[in-house]
């Protein structure tokens, strides 16, 4: 081993390349001294904050971080009161900066936004088995209330398809709408109810984590099967049917379908609904095409609907088999208190409901909002979000709203047509009011078919099998909630589509805790640095010595006792090989991966540790975690293994059984 | 930034105690071009394995690990037989290399395990809630099946109190024992084959990482409930009370034998049986103190109940209110296999209890058979002990046996008798097979209390309160499990117990798997180390650089969203903090404990780099894990944040953002 140091630093190049020039010193005194000291800072480290601290850094964090910022700043009490108003109402932050400018390009995106959202609701209440006057109703309180307390500049508030469909699925469960539509109206404002109340709840507690529980990959999945059942529904406004099934599964309705061909049906629902989903859809391809006619597919089911009644009304088209919609109370928003039931029978179901709904409406919204924030470049604050959504929809529920969310595409034509601020939210709700008042009576003749074929051009953008194939490639377990979702809303219902994708969502977390990884590592050639052998094939093992990494984040019961199987049967592999290999003499683990251990996991190291030193073979730890050294002390395993046999470093390890260092520039 | 290199290697200590003297030398060309080579290791390592080469090696390794020793070496069919034969009964391996002296020692062992046996297995029968011969009959068959199957060479087989609790408490819900024995009795003879046919399956099939599941945590907890709610079910026999509650609980058990007193009772039991226990313990306590006197707590029990015998017999006590076993059947096991019903209404129920009376048997066998392998220092292949349990339970049901399984105080006797292989368990079966022949006439007077007492006496055994005290020290979350377990089984049921305890075990990974860790690393004085500056107080931030080491083992849905603002709240700190600092520049993101990355987590990586950018800070991943870069390059995150920010280790890419590099000897 010879003892040179090189001349320059030019030539570290050629260190980096030939692995047999790397200079190895003979340990002195001093490295041994330099190793020990580092070995005392390991041992020495400061307790990590123990379990009940921790719970209770968590609750403050949690609850105080706000307040946090104003300690020691004393205010008078009419400006706390003045900030606390304006945190809870962020209107009063940036109506002080509004201009008239602004007000030009809000009002123009909020008439947009009407255009489009009128004909919209009056379907998506038609989805969720509401009168259509519900869905126009939705679209005016929620939005008013969203714009002054949400933070979002470009949300577009109004009812979604999703969420209408989740409404209709679970609601005509309890109560069907067919035979007793009052207490089917009763139900959905109840439930509409517990939804505020529990998206405010998530906002007052900081519960905002509880919405990432449903994955990327399973909203991806949901969104693609609920958008395939919403479709599938939509051939009871396309062929006009009467009967229809209250169950959403693919094979129900399919079957519903073919037994309608035994009754009479009109073929003119359905000519007329397909020939303006196509003028629709092409209107859209135009639109992405130019990006300057952006409001052509915005404005296009608008005058869909304008075109059709007028054919209808023209050509008394509904005495020939077309479906219309005929009559539909108008007028302002009717006040539905009186109609909230709490302690019905339904109670628990509408609880259970308003629950599933409130995360998916959350989920879409945060999505969306924070998506536009990014492209903006503000902030959104998530839970202030949920905080509005959820009083939205309480006052929704107390007049005569169903549950209202961000919806992706309208908040992309807002965004498209240029809003400012959530002002053209106000805009387009004063729209819909005034249409409510003066014009619901022009939709007498106005054909449901169309209003099929309004929801089905909305639903390929709920289909995105881009990023279902990116979930695909990069994680197939993801792909495997994904899908579960989508086939568990397509075949089964809404509610097991979503079990199903969380518990394999869950699924994967135990599954990553169960497997003991554990993997080779050796020297990079020239350097100081071990790597793994199987993720760099230009590291080189050290020979006589095993340095195995743990590659699992936690070392617990699942994965304990098969991690110290799977190290003795290495030790014994690797010296049952060819003999003039240097035999195994020492074992260093790498813990640098395991951020905390269990008490079975320091039963598994203390049994590997015997075994070994039963076989003469040494036991090193190297680069153990705060937690992992603090249990590894308070266990007295530190003492079993040797105070001497722990390392800051697996490099230091190394030195010290081998006996030699490495020495050069250029490393680490 | 000086560029001196030290002169001599002695001069390293002084390096590693002074912070303003470590050199920084300025980055040459060379030293960036091996940046940039040590980062196409990284990006250019090879493919890991998928998503299913790796299932089919999981299962490759589980079904073939024992036979790839054996391919390439060509051998007779005669010989590959005798193998298989070998290895399915390790009897035929070492009775070859038996000799006298062993039998010697075996013959001992033998005897002083049967004289343990009987009176205990009498007791557990009635622990069982079955006749005292079933108890006998277990300590027969089970043991011999075991001795030619089983590879431990101590562990003793036989009925064992908490399995027997468990067969009373689970069965007895559905068959009740007092109204109808001999449904009873053919149920639990069919719970007895379900076990083994578990226990053998699980061994098949190499599922011994399923007895993992129950940690060592929720054991310790499961036995001390365990074993007190079977001292308080002595009551029953201490008492002599007639009619007891079928429940296991505290409160339950304690309001009948608080009603029992209201009862004619007969205090003779009571003082009959605590005099002998406390004549047992006494024994206990003399065989602790003094190691040669080891045979003596053996044969206590053995001695008390011949004491007691000829007491009630020479007294006429039972006359006088003491309450004694009579007459039971003697005799050669019977066949039961006509007793075995697959096609009663209460298959389902059999088929759960036998699994968890197989997960508990198996616990219990395994641990003591690997504790004493260690001791001795040979290996015990844990699905060769659950083959021989399965079998031996299998063979027992179809002959009047109960489930049987290793018993910790027995095994510790037989160790203690000095044993040398299983011999001692076949002796052991002979010798209460001739007790059952000519003895068990003289059992006639045995009062019940005595047998109550030499349970008793077994109890302290399971009530680990050092373990409990030493779990409570490492992992107060383990330590929940444990008292979940404990207080489940106590005030619930035993299955409770068991769920309690798993579950909250489960519930462990899931919380760490939800909490977003990130730590600020600082670099070590002297060194090129990066540490926690929480763990390592010694460790100094690097001005105008974030190095973050993400400390979750797996960045996935629940952790990506909090892990993504915590980081993006910690830059706005820093940024706001005194103006004489230096502004964050740059963000290194040391990877290298996040082992796997899912589909949320690399939205949430893309997302940071955005908003990062946009706000003029430049990210950096270091050390990425094998998996992570795999994905990240999938998913065209290396392109987003630009491969020159990609490291190998922190150190490099602080050099890099930095623009020097560090130099000095004794580093790393």
């Amino acid at each position: 081993m010879a003892a040179s140091l090189p001349t320059s630093v030019s030539s570290a190049t050629d260190h980096v390349f030939s692995i047999e020039r790397h200079e190895q010193l003979q340990l002195s005194p001093e490295d041994r001294q330099r190793i020990t000291e580092r070995t005392k800072w390991v041992l020495d480290s400061p307790d990590p904050p123990g379990f009940r601290q921790e719970i209770i850094g968590s609750i403050r964090n949690a609850v105080f971080s706000r307040k946090n910022n104003k300690l020691g700043s004393a205010q008078p009490p009419l400006a706390c009161v003045g900030e606390f108003l304006s945190s809870v109402f962020p209107i009063l932050n940036w109506a002080k900066d509004y201009k008239v400018s602004m007000f030009k390009n809000d009002l123009l995106s909020g008439l947009t936004l009407a255009s489009l959202c009128i004909p919209q609701s009056i379907g998506y209440a038609g989805l969720a088995q509401l009168k259509p006057q519900y869905g126009l109703y939705t679209s005016v309180v929620p939005p008013l209330i969203y714009s002054t307390m949400g933070t979002s500049r470009e949300l577009a508030i109004g009812p979604v398809a999703v969420v209408s469909l989740l409404i209709s699925a679970m609601c005509s469960k309890v109560v069907n709408p067919m035979v007793d539509p009052v207490s089917y109206n009763k139900l959905v404002f109840t439930v509409t109810f517990f939804t505020g109340a529990f998206q405010a709840l998530f906002g007052l507690f900081r519960l905002g984590f509880l919405i990432d529980f449903l994955s990327q990959a399973a909203i991806v999945g949901f969104m693609g099967g609920a958008a395939i059942v919403i479709g599938l529904q939509q051939l009871k406004g396309l062929l006009g049917i009467n009967h229809f099934t209250t169950k959403t599964d693919v094979v129900s309705v399919l079957i519903a379908v073919v037994k309608s061909f035994h009754d009479t049906w009109y073929p003119q629902n359905f000519i007329l609904g397909c020939s303006f989903l196509i003028f629709i859809l092409i209107t859209r391809l135009v639109g992405k095409r130019n990006r300057r006619l952006f409001w052509l597919p915005a404005i296009a089911p608008l005058v869909s609907v304008i075109l059709s009644t007028l054919i209808v009304y023209l050509t008394r088209a509904d005495e020939h088999g077309i479906k219309i919609i005929k009559h539909f109370k108008g007028g302002l928003n009717p006040s539905s208190v009186n109609q909230l039931q709490f302690n019905s029978p339904h109670l628990r179901e509408s609880v259970k409901i308003g629950l599933v709904c409130a995360i998916i409406a959350l989920t879409e919204a945060v999505a969306v909002g924070r998506s536009f924030a990014t492209i903006k470049g503000y902030n959104m604050d998530g839970n202030k979000e949920m905080i509005a959504m959820g009083f939205m929809n309480i006052a929704g529920s107390m007049s005569s709203c169903y549950v209202a969310t961000g919806s992706f595409s309208r908040t992309a034509v807002n965004f498209s047509a240029g809003c400012q601020t959530a002002v053209s939210n106000i805009v387009m709700a004063i729209t819909v009011l005034v249409s409510l008042q003066l014009f619901t009576g022009l939709l007498y003749y106005t054909p449901v078919a169309i209003l099929a074929s309004i929801i089905l051009s909305a639903l390929p953008g709920l289909i995105n099998y881009t990023e279902a194939y990116n979930i695909w490639k990069v994680d197939k377990l993801d792909f495997l909630a994904c899908a579960g979702a989508f086939f568990g809303v397509l075949f089964a219902s809404v509610e097991m589509g979503l079990m199903v994708a969380v518990a394999v969502s869950f699924a994967k977390i135990i599954l990553n805790a169960l497997r003991p990884r554990v993997e080779e590592l050796g020297r990079l050639p020239g350097t100081d640095i071990f790597c793994e052998v199987d993720q760099y094939p230009v590291a080189q093992a050290v020979p006589g010595i095993l340095i195995i990494r743990l590659n699992s984040g936690l070392l617990c019961f699942t994965n304990a006792n098969p991690l110290r199987d799977r190290i003795l049967k290495w030790v014994t592999e690797e010296n049952g090989k060819e003999v003039t290999k240097r035999p195994i003499t020492g074992i260093i683990l790498d813990m640098s991966s395991v951020n905390n251990i269990d008490y079975a996991g320091i039963l598994a190291l203390e049994e590997t540790n015997k075994k070994l030193l039963s076989g003469g073979i040494k036991l090193a730890i190297a680069s153990p975690r705060w937690q992992v050294i603090h249990k590894l002390k308070v266990a007295k395993f530190v003492d079993k293994v040797g105070r001497d046999c722990i390392f800051l470093t697996v490099s230091e390890a190394v030195d010290s059984f081998v006996g030699s260092r490495f020495n050069g520039p250029g490393n680490c």
